[in-house]
């Protein structure tokens, strides 16, 4: 295995009414932002419990961030920060809202001109606002990890970020409110997490069998658990083991010491901003593209995948991979997550335009052992067509 | 699965010469105190390295703290730190070398009477002095914990404890330093994680399956890594693949949500504390022995076990039990691990004392559900004659 640095000290507090656990990780005598999304925390008992467990702070509130949170919603909520002289804040609900939170929490601190320049030129993070979250949607992992994904409507980039000053102080999972969620966000959960995990697993073998033991083990759970909470959201123990599976997707610790790819993301990102395409839904039109294109490069992986997750050990070496990936289409089609552009009326000039975006940022080698280059980028998306 | 919370803050550092990357982690300005056992850091280059690192502190050496150690040695080192105002302590060793650490620092701080409290009466621990480790030995999980456990050599007891102030602030894990290690201490390490992992997994189902799958990866690997790096300590990949299986072993993860058992561990303390057997020793002696006493209450998870772990898949649930122990002792006892209580000259008379210790403590519901009562203690240590 390579070397490699872990540090992850966000507190977790899983299971039912744990909210109240959460004061004594607030500062006293602070003011407090409450940040949520399109007001689901209304519905599933989140609200009604914090403003219960809170009523000694003064608690400022900000809702309506949106799914893809975006840079101008995230700088109105940095506003009211500096004017109402917020010292902590707390973002309920999730993966967006958390990582719009982030993003405000360094955007308020940031002292050296325009905040976007944290996402698009990696300025440094010299400090943040510290926070913490209500997680009730198990999907991206943000609850316990330092990275954050903004979009800029304006110029339909989305970028992303992470910073040591950016980890949760806390975070409460509560798999009771996931339980009011609709299907199709369920859905999306699941397919965020499986691709997570495949990002940092499906790279090429390191002699690291502990690690890639852990990445089939989240995704067997996943395979086993997340049909089960789709079917039935309110399923509390099918949620738990969905909203842990989820959360140790995307928590460094499937990704020490082994390679990551990332680039089914870089190209997600793109299909999200140019067509508003759900993260998780771009995902799944990507991975398999990526792997058409690159079975060769990926193919120990792949089979090993193959065998250990889904059984799959008759057959030639091309057809155990052809096999593999059609189970994980499959997969995907089950959970009502279509997989190809056409599905959401994407054309080839899509393509067109994100391999020119790519060439443009200079991103000529992406993924693992930058294998993703443009022309690899143009071949995964055409599969896919 | 159960409620529960996670909180780990221990920042690792693995890998290759890594040790250069602790002088950021240490309060600038402090005296050190640098505490090993019997002198393994002068030969595998971990004391040459610390201190080209650490030149431009003032470092005050402690060595010679012994396995399963003492309260006697700690308290020595406690009188140092006072005398010498340390200001940080730096673990470079084992368990026992991190466990002692753990305890002095906490000690170091004590105002409440004698230290011994702390193990005792499990008196509060209101803050510790800083410390970081350096590991050359997996076995316990230590490096990545906040628990310790200490003897007492006057009154042959040996008791536990941890605190929040009492993980490492950093633990840099060297899979080279380890590679000069003796095999008995190999193989012990190895037996001790298996061990960790038992106590946390086999008790019974509780829905929790990701956390069921890592366990049983964590012992795969040990499985299948361990007799390379026992056969070859300087194999740096499978000395690797042991060192991170360990630390995950306890490091808190794999326990989330879950119950324990550990009353392996409690009976096997004792067997420490009378005979001076090696920790991990006294475990292999106890498991097989436990398993044989609470084979109903514990049959579907030894059946799990057995399936997943070892493939034993054939015959009736007893016999299927019966290979499941069998192979768990053969694996022990490829290591040159004894698992009987005669292999080394302990008699029944040691069974009555340590039944008659535990009745004296009120220790009559070890174990989940507290099961290991002291008439099954007996059963379990008479099986193992």
């Amino acid at each position: 295995m390579k070397d490699f640095e872990f540090y992850n000290p966000v507190r977790v507090f899983f299971g039912k009414d744990q909210i109240s656990k959460i004061v004594p990780h607030i500062p006293k005598d602070v003011n407090i932002m409450l940040l949520y999304g399109g007001g689901s925390i209304f519905r599933n008992g989140v609200y009604d419990r914090l403003k219960e467990v809170l009523k000694n702070f003064k608690v400022i509130e900000f809702g309506g961030i949106e799914p893809n949170p975006s840079y101008e919603t995230c700088m109105k909520a940095v506003e009211i920060i500096k004017a109402e002289d917020v010292g902590f804040l707390l973002a309920a609900g999730g993966g967006s809202v958390i990582d719009a939170t982030k993003f405000i929490a360094a955007a308020a601190r940031y002292t050296m001109g325009d905040p976007w320049n944290i996402l698009a030129k990696k300025g440094p993070v010299m400090g943040a606002l510290p926070f913490g979250s209500i997680l009730t949607l198990p999907a991206t992992g943000s609850e316990m990890n330092r990275n954050s994904v903004i979009s800029r409507r304006s110029t339909g980039e989305k970028l992303a970020f992470g910073s040591v000053h950016t980890f949760p102080r806390f975070s409460v999972l509560s798999p009771e409110a996931a339980g009011t969620l609709p299907k199709t966000q369920v859905a999306n959960g699941i397919v965020d997490a499986f691709v997570h995990v495949l990002e940092q697993y499906l790279t090429f073998p390191v002699n690291a069998p502990l690690q890639d033991r852990f990445a089939e083990s989240i995704l067997i759970t996943l395979i086993e658990e997340g049909p089960k909470a789709y079917a039935n959201p309110a399923d509390y123990d099918a949620m738990s083991n969905l909203m842990w599976s989820a959360t140790m997707s995307l928590n460094g610790l499937i990704g020490c010491g082994v390679p990551g790819d990332w680039s089914v993301h870089s190209i997600g990102h793109e299909l999200t901003a140019f067509h508003g395409i759900d993260h998780a839904r771009s995902l799944a039109i990507v991975q398999p593209g990526l792997w058409k294109a690159l079975r060769e490069e990926k193919k120990g992986k792949l089979l090993q995948y193959g065998a250990r997750v889904w059984n799959i050990t008759n057959g030639t070496e091309d057809e155990k991979i052809d096999a593999t990936i059609a189970k994980t289409v499959d997969f995907f089609e089950s959970l009502g997550i279509k997989t190809r552009l056409s599905d959401y009326n994407v054309g080839p000039e899509t393509i067109d335009k994100i391999v020119a975006r790519f060439e443009n940022r200079k991103w000529l080698d992406l993924g693992d052992r930058g294998l993703t280059t443009p022309e690899i980028t143009r071949k995964a998306l055409e599969y896919q067509l």
